[in-house]
């Protein structure tokens, strides 16, 4: 982490990264632990999600596809995780995804050259030079083995995608390295039969597989992730996209331009006019897409548009803004946007020899494309960061870990427990159990003491638990336990 | 086909069966198509899923944690797809996971040898004899290259798991050839976190490779599908479950037992009684999984659990039932229903010297597992097959296609037009559409004739349209009409 990060870090409130803690909370509560974990040749880089995880994902799906896909009125679409191989010849994958490998030639210990470099020499070094270039810079600075201190062999590129045989024949075939791809080669099929109008958001929920050479850092950097992308396809010559941009025009934007270095907050409109976001049909998705993470439970104040300089973009991408989070661990990247302009319809179209031309109105067009691609892991790891709080009970002097999501994206909405078991007070908590699991996502409880299940839920990070008693028998009435400042009243 | 069964297909209404038709309309109006189309390069068993296909799939989905997950109170995971290889060592894929393959000396055509041999030689061949059988089943019947008529080389079975290599060094791993495995081996880890008690319900939704020889019949067999799987861990001495089997105790079942060839219709506590089925945690299951796909819109006279004998069962299978529906193609499986005793849990605490057992109650036990194998593809095939109606329209002599899915299923439930696109009428319809796409899944079109688009809409299974016209703007009507009869009327 930089200085200057590290400070902002410390403005939001940690002192240093909670990665341990949450990954120990995460594996202790049932929301991801390392997959195959039973195993000694588990693979680095691999999650499961157990319960709590996998409804604390499905809510953020959920949101977005209410707050992007329905509110759009985009196309979701489901394409296969295998493709075969020329779609990465034309999408350039199979030439140049890759990553600089350099192996030890005594211990055969494998490391990304780009980041031993950097941590040896202490100094940024770009991911995108040739071999030769790593090389030079190795015996430059003396670099050895990190593991035996041997001589490095010569560095090499290592391509990330996962190659695999497919049928008897074997015949060459990979898993998508993004989920993108199918809606680009699916286009002609979307366009002839969906009824489209440019511009319209197709977009797709999916695995991606990345053969990362040393994954790290808990979910952020895995091999096998989800990603949610939406590829808006549009006429290059039509960006101005009138009532849609009026309901947005005013919402404020968090920017960090390029060559800024304060992050402004700008009006969409007035982004437009200012010509720090290149066109309307832009800044409307963004502004979508900040609205859905604050909608979420992000605050405004922590995340920021920054605009990708041309080292950093992608060689095909006209304009890049990556939509980043202020967590413990840093700014993190949770949305790429990228205008690709006609570099993915172009490249299938010569590949395939197919038409990806569309009728826009009386104009033939190559649409170019404006991507919005989203880790959902990670998104679902900084909520984690976000939402983790650790403080003195005041009564009592001990120490409390509280997950702070908010109600709407809580795995757990509310919990009810009997006070003890056994006077029918199972029977009372069961019922009002069932009344509520209809319309929220609720959890009975009874195994432990009140204080032990309130524990548990405070990690689990519900809002609300409500405990039958004997009173409750007389009554009718429960207790209902706040879960951040443990106040508990009668209703 | 068998000629009983083409007499069961004829009696539900169909002459032949629909797989062009269905395969033709789901690509024509956006449910599914072979993915990666636009290459010629594009390997068969992959099928994307268009905007309808996502629709109806998440339905099903839906449906199914509804009224099988959050109504069992199960728990559901997320696992990873790739998984190391101990895993599948464990298991006994990596040995036993293969189909009979056998190639033409001279062209190299592959077939698969047990299919080959059914066909040339007009009987049924097993697909678990050893290579040698099929060669001299092969040389009996003077069987030769079905593509060049040359000579086949010798039978080999071909494992159908696609293995990859993981990091730079290559380690082993393989795409997992269904879902449970990730339960299995995550359960040391839930069973100590989550709060478990007997029997429990681990459940997963999730993307299942097969490196199929042959794949065909459109969705029914996919190299890479979609499977929701459920895994029932209970004590063997423990499978009277009181409160649960009374809800479901005059269930009616469909059972086809082992020795019998009429299907029975027992209510679930009559099989158990009767020992048509072993015990009451499984008939549960069985009810549960039975009223599900009836309410998704399958008539229970089509579908059935047909016991499976000694030499379908798998071998450490104590009891299995597939449940199957009666389609076009005839009978199709969709979810295999497997006692599995304590094969996973016994084999993957034997591998990994790990602990896979649970005190339950007082006494310590390595739990049963009882699985519900659903494929969620094949489901949502059938469900096209059995919606499927071409009928001649009386008025005007045309033929129209129409799916009657169910309301609570179809992908669209209501869709929105303005009769012609001028005089405000769109903007009456598009209100109206905004008032309706919070409650149902809600099309606007207006993009062509009135007749067109209630035809598109026929297609697509959409059970009613409202049409604004020009009375609309009067009187504020407009028309409904219904898909199955085509009526219309003002409301």
């Amino acid at each position: 982490m930089k200085k200057e990060e590290a400070e902002a870090v410390k403005k939001i409130g940690v002192e240093k990264s909670l990665l341990d803690e949450i990954s120990n909370l995460a594996a202790r509560r049932g929301f991801f632990f390392p997959s195959c974990e039973v195993y000694s040749d588990a693979n680095a880089g691999f999650y499961d999600y157990g319960p709590f995880g996998v409804l604390l994902k499905n809510k953020i799906i959920e949101q977005w596809r209410e707050q992007l896909v329905k509110k759009d009125g985009m196309l979701e679409i489901d394409g296969c995780q295998i493709m075969s191989k020329s779609v990465f010849e034309a999408s350039g994958h199979l030439t140049s995804f890759s990553d600089p490998l350099v192996q030890c030639e005594k211990c055969k210990f494998i490391s990304r050259a780009d980041k031993l470099i950097e941590e040896k020499a202490k100094k940024s070094v770009p991911e995108k030079l040739e071999p030769k270039e790593y090389d030079n810079l190795i015996e430059k600075h003396k670099i050895k083995c990190p593991k035996c201190d041997s001589k490095l062999g010569k560095t090499r590129r290592w391509n990330m995608m996962f190659g695999l045989g497919i049928g008897a024949e074997g015949k060459e075939g990979y898993l998508r390295p993004e989920t993108c791809q199918s809606i680009f080669v699916d286009w002609p099929r979307l366009a002839a039969t969906m009824r489209i109008k440019l511009p319209v958001g197709i977009c797709q929920i999916g695995k991606a597989f990345r053969n990362e050479i040393s994954p790290r850092q808990s979910l952020l950097r895995t091999r096998e992730f989800t990603q949610a992308e939406i590829e808006v396809f549009f006429n290059p010559k039509k960006t101005q996209i009138k009532e849609k941009f009026k309901e947005i025009e005013n919402y404020s934007l968090q920017l960090l331009p390029e060559k800024k270095k304060e992050i402004m907050a700008v009006k969409a409109k007035e982004a437009v006019s200012k010509k720090i976001i290149s066109n309307e049909l832009l800044a409307y998705y963004l502004s979508l897409l900040q609205r859905f993470y604050e909608n979420i439970g992000f605050r405004k104040e922590n995340m920021r548009f920054r605009e990708l300089g041309n080292e950093e973009r992608a060689f095909y991408a006209k304009e890049a803004w990556d939509f980043e989070v202020l967590t413990s661990s840093g700014w993190v990247e949770l949305v790429a946007c990228n205008n690709r302009g006609d570099y993915d319809l172009g490249g299938h179209a010569k590949k395939s020899c197919k038409n990806f031309e569309f009728m826009d109105e009386n104009e033939k067009v190559l649409p170019w494309i404006f991507e919005l691609s989203m880790g959902i892991d990670r998104t679902l790891y900084c909520l984690m960061d976000k939402a983790f709080k650790k403080e003195k009970v005041e009564k009592t002097g001990e120490e409390r870990i509280l997950m702070q999501f908010p109600a709407k994206i809580a795995p757990i909405q509310i919990a009810i427990f009997p006070l003890v078991n056994k006077d029918r007070l199972p029977e009372i908590a069961l019922s009002i159990y069932n009344q509520l699991e209809d319309k929220f996502e609720a959890l009975y409880d009874n195994a432990g003491s009140i204080g032990k299940m309130y524990r548990r839920q405070d990690e689990i990070g519900t809002p609300f638990c409500i405990t039958v008693d004997y009173q409750s028998k007389e009554d009718k009435t429960v207790t209902l336990r706040n879960r951040d400042d443990m106040s508990q009243k009668r209703i």
